[in-house]
């Protein structure tokens, strides 16, 4: 097997793998040789390889594990030794067209299942990788019209071996429900930090844990979520125009101080969040 | 002394004042019966009115602890009880204008000092109160050009008395201040929850960490911040208009994959936000 990208996510992968005996040799690839050293150390992987199609030569199962961004040339470059049977499955959080593109590239024999484990941390790199990170997650599954059933159930079994619930969603519906839950409100917590930071200079050393929370993950880094938004820039545009909509809605309710306007959309959003608790 | 609104501040504000010693009676005025025999039950408060005037009959200090809309009225009321030499405080989120309307409300001889202790939970009521909810807590006190220094020397000594850490700010920068850092971000966490519940329906089942954190004041009170939002408004409204252009801005830069720009506003929030810490 091999993992293309021993971070968080890659080395979680090899640990699951290892701790279920599910296979008898993992080979890692990466860019950064200081990460994969320690991933050779930690005993995370058992190999590794300098070039992406060696470390991909006569595995069963390719993981994709590096940035979303990498995918497509990655692929490119590993097809022509990938053999038939094999299964390559990926764990970015951008699905849509992406899939049905890698799909595509895929020679003859080889199988593409799009898979996003939701899961993850602050913290990256193999150090951050451990064998229970899958534990009690959702991993969505994205099937598409072309997807081997045979490989859809293997990949399947393979993420509940490692503790996930498994869901499958088209590859588009994945994009839009995580456009609203996820991309979308990284941009809106980077937009009120610096509406809030420039329209009123000084005032964040008064922010209390109201303002944290909402802006917790515009500490994010904003290269990988800039990359993430791009890629799905026709959702989360959409998303954005969405919320212009609500606030200039808002703001017309304070200029007119129609507080039993601002009161109903207020408690609208209020009864919804309360469903999905703290 | 007299508490108007024994609940969660006005509660722990005499509590603060018994652990302290520093007041022989303590009345207590509000408008739920059961919550004010809890007070006494508590031992809270020493006795209990049931009109706000008698309450404040011969008390040298008057705390108004009830909603911050309702403090116009509650003057109204209990002006001609107030006797000269009394002290005159309230602990409401918004400042500006209604310091100095209250202020002008006052009799001779009695003293208003706008304060602003920056504690609270999600609970509420007298059960919730503590005598250590203001350690270490921010006190903002905001006094105008006709503040008596002797009384504000008092109350800041009150507050620290408490575990307060005060600082004085002018009414009108208060509320432009609290706008920025809790008003305004209520009003988007709002609307970010209805922008993605009616955008993309059934979404928020695949909410995690992230959008929780962003959207956790959503479950504050709706009637709470509609009116501190309304009190506010000219300040609201005006973060409300700078989050549309910033976010105009980036849906543009989305719009036409500009990457880089995309990543340099992503970049100044992160870099701001990061130094407010977690």
């Amino acid at each position: 097997m091999a993992i293309l990208g021993v971070g968080l996510i890659g080395g979680s992968v090899a640990r699951a793998l290892k701790k279920g005996e599910l296979c008898s040799h993992i080979v890692g690839y990466g860019r950064s040789r200081a990460n994969l050293d320690a991933a050779i150390r930690l005993g995370v992987v058992d190999s590794i390889e300098k070039s992406a199609k060696a470390a991909c030569k006569g595995a069963d199962l390719v993981v994709l594990a590096t940035p979303v961004e990498t995918f497509k040339p990655l692929v490119t470059e590993i097809a022509s030794a990938l053999e038939p049977g094999a299964i390559v499955i990926d764990a970015g959080s951008i699905k849509g067209e992406l899939v049905r593109e890698i799909e595509s590239m895929m020679p003859s024999g080889v199988r593409f299942i799009g898979c996003h484990p939701i899961a993850g941390s602050e913290r990256s790199g193999v150090h951050a990788s451990t064998d229970t990170l899958f534990e009690g997650a959702l991993c969505i599954i994205t099937p598409t019209g072309k997807t081997d059933s045979r490989a859809l159930d293997m990949v399947s079994l393979l993420w509940e071996s490692f503790g996930c619930m498994v869901e499958s969603m088209d590859p588009d519906e994945h994009d839009r429900v995580y456009s609203a839950v996820s991309h979308f409100p990284h941009l809106v917590a980077y937009a009120i930090v610096n509406a809030a930071s420039e329209e009123v200079v000084g005032s964040l050393k008064y922010a209390g844990s109201g303002f944290k929370d909402t802006t917790r993950i515009a500490m994010s880094p904003a290269e990988l979520w800039k990359n993430i938004c791009i890629m799905n820039r026709s959702n989360v545009s959409g998303m954005v125009g969405r919320l212009i909509d609500e606030l200039k809605q808002m703001k017309k309710m304070l200029d007119s101080a129609d507080g039993k306007g601002l009161y109903e959309a207020f408690n609208r959003a209020a009864e919804t969040r309360r469903e999905i608790g703290d």
